[in-house]
């Protein structure tokens, strides 16, 4: 089955909102074992979008549309189908009574406009959308199907996994995608695609590398008759990359390195700290981004301000000697933590985010301390980039770091 | 002058990576004054790209692409434009030579695989990409433009803005494009689209509505013979959108509810400082995204476990009483962080963020209280969604909240 996926919206186009709904779409269809060859964005403009639904349906057995649903008059997908299929939209008496009542509901009035919602054409069966009021189309006509859902992410995830998925497992036949990502860490790309060689190309499993902000990805995906075979073929050659590139994979699949740093911490009953000043905080929202983190994190101080590093025990001598942005200071917060806290390991950032200078060090200066009650660990580094790039490096590489220190144990 | 994007990659097309290349392209055009009218996704494979970039070249006056030129077998996009314009890829001699000496620099050996990225054809000239291997082409030919970058976003954003900015605006004639966003809280989108009747029917200026974590956004967008005039477009219509909307309206453009609240507090001279469960360090590491709020923002304090809430000074009773997640709480956080970091005003949030329950309460419960030394404002919500969605609103509401204290004093 040859999938399209066609964003709407002039927004788009416009580089005001970011299209997150075709990666998902992908994704999904990557899952199911759908090949999808296409996307494309397309404004609010009939002429264009009926051209692009009608190159879509000609090329692709599976078109999948998302925005342009919405009550305003830029929302113009459900009319553009009922065009580019010679169909003619009525009101629905159901889908109105249900529309009414979502309104009803929340005790608001139902604006007229958002009537047009409650539309179908003839060859459309609704698809219910629990979360708003745009029900979604599917639309089967010719060998073709039309799948069109709203525009918000979350409504569009609903009618998705609710409506979508179990009609077109039952259209699908017995092909199994499966796949498995690699996570490494302190390898450049050229050099693992340099180790996998023969790897890269072989057409199943396939093997395809990724640059990320947390290290190079390798993906694996082998296609299969059934689950078994599949996975069978996945694992071998995950064994063979295993096998190349031993210490430099630090996780798979959905991992990320805060999860997999809460794994280690939990299994060897260690808990944590820290505290933060360049990245403000961020270091403690990553780590705490994993569920039952409260298991081992205890929490952490975001000292914004110098005499707040003073008050919870940073000596002050040592930031007037060595300024607050210092190899000596992060090694003091990171003790200091450990001890203000009760955790057996303590973690201190202190650098420049930018994009100004600070106390005449360089924006991207970052220095970093692990302590767990023996000698500190520690890294600096000037990291390249805007203010957030630096902020979000340095908490993954004091995640690095500490993975490094669980890992020595 | 009519655009076109083409965005490469198979890792694409399977949701692995979201595009960020076309929406920063498109908000740049769009700047620019250039109209994209198309935006497609196509996966690594030269037959599908070939019959893209084809019809692109035929419909469009300019066509943009990004990705697929690193040095592995997947990167395509040179060889492909070189096929469909019917020309030849050769190795330059000058920029083999600067790419010997990128690795030259970083004491590393030049795999053999980076060589092609050294090639051109005849109708091609160098884009150099003075942070990565890859260095664009800029093609001219039949009147039509064809401009490659690579994929890599920050590289990409260096080709574009120093070397392609300049020679399409040597390309452009004098026609100007001015936008400007108004930002709005607690207002629903169809309520908007109501009040502002015919002005979202205008087709110069035109006025378009978003729905955003932070609220629904207006763009205003003009189109003019001077910068003057243009701007001149804008400001009377946001007038009109001011008169009908008074009170809802936090910010324009860039703004952030984090950079309001800065700025507010920064004008009125107040300090701040956060006490935080559930967001883990989310809301001082939003409060701390924006550059020079160490001026307002004193520290924060992530007590992610009930001995650290009480070792800071939250009473032991009140949460055995009320437990950790209540109003209560949330209030004791807010006036003991103030105290102990001696800042004006003090934000305690405490919640379950999910995706399991807490104390019987269910994910998404949060209380938020803002104490500024008299009564503490308080919030209590249950917001729908995934984890990291909790936690984000959460966040974006506590400084809501706050914002709602500095405008009323």
């Amino acid at each position: 089955m040859k999938a399209e996926i066609i964003a709407t919206g002039t927004e788009l186009l416009l580089g005001e909102i970011v299209d997150a709904n075709s990666p998902y779409l992908a994704n999904q269809l990557s899952a199911l074992g759908i090949d999808l060859y296409w996307i494309s964005v397309v404004g609010d403009n009939p002429n264009r979008l009926i051209d692009s639904l009608r190159r879509a349906w000609e090329r692709s057995d599976l078109v999948l549309t998302t925005g342009g649903l919405g009550p305003t008059q830029g929302d113009i997908t459900r009319e553009s189908i009922a065009s580019f299929l010679g169909e003619e939209t009525s009101i629905d008496p159901l889908e109105e009574r249900r529309l009414r009542q979502f309104f009803a509901d929340r005790k608001m009035d139902m604006p007229n406009s958002n009537l047009r919602q409650a539309t179908k054409i003839p060859s459309a069966e609704f698809l219910p959308n629990p979360l708003g009021t745009a029900p979604g189309w599917w639309v089967e006509r010719d060998g073709h199907i039309l799948i069109t859902m709203p525009g918000p992410p979350e409504e569009m995830h609903s009618v998705w996994q609710r409506e979508v998925v179990p009609r077109l497992r039952q259209k699908l036949g017995g092909v199994v995608i499966i796949s498995r990502v690699l996570k490494t860490f302190g390898v450049s790309e050229a050099k693992i695609g340099e180790l996998m060689g023969g790897l890269v190309q072989g057409a199943n499993p396939t093997v395809a590398t990724y640059a990320k902000p947390d290290g190079i990805h390798l993906r694996i995906t082998a296609k299969a008759d059934s689950q078994e075979e599949a996975r069978r073929m996945v694992a071998g050659v995950e064994l063979q990359i295993r096998s190349l590139m031993v210490d430099s994979i630090w996780g798979v699949d959905d991992d990320t390195i805060a999860s997999v740093v809460g794994d280690l911490l939990a299994k060897r009953g260690r808990t944590l700290a820290t505290m933060e000043s360049c990245t403000g905080g961020l270091l403690s929202a990553t780590i705490t981004s994993v569920p039952g983190s409260s298991a081992y994190f205890r929490g952490g101080i975001v000292s914004y301000s110098n005499d707040v590093k003073i008050a919870y025990g940073v000596p002050e001598e040592l930031i007037k000697r060595h300024g607050a942005v210092s190899q000596p200071v992060a090694e003091a917060m990171a003790g200091t933590v450990r001890r203000c806290l009760g955790s057996d390991i303590g973690i201190g950032i202190t650098g420049v985010a930018g994009p100004s200078k600070l106390e005449d060090k360089s924006p991207g200066t970052v220095f970093i301390a692990v302590d767990d009650g023996s000698s500190p660990h520690t890294l600096s580094r000037v990291y390249p980039g805007s203010r957030q790039r630096v902020r979000e490096r340095a908490s993954v590489s004091a995640l690095f770091e500490l993975r490094k220190t669980l890992v020595n144990e």
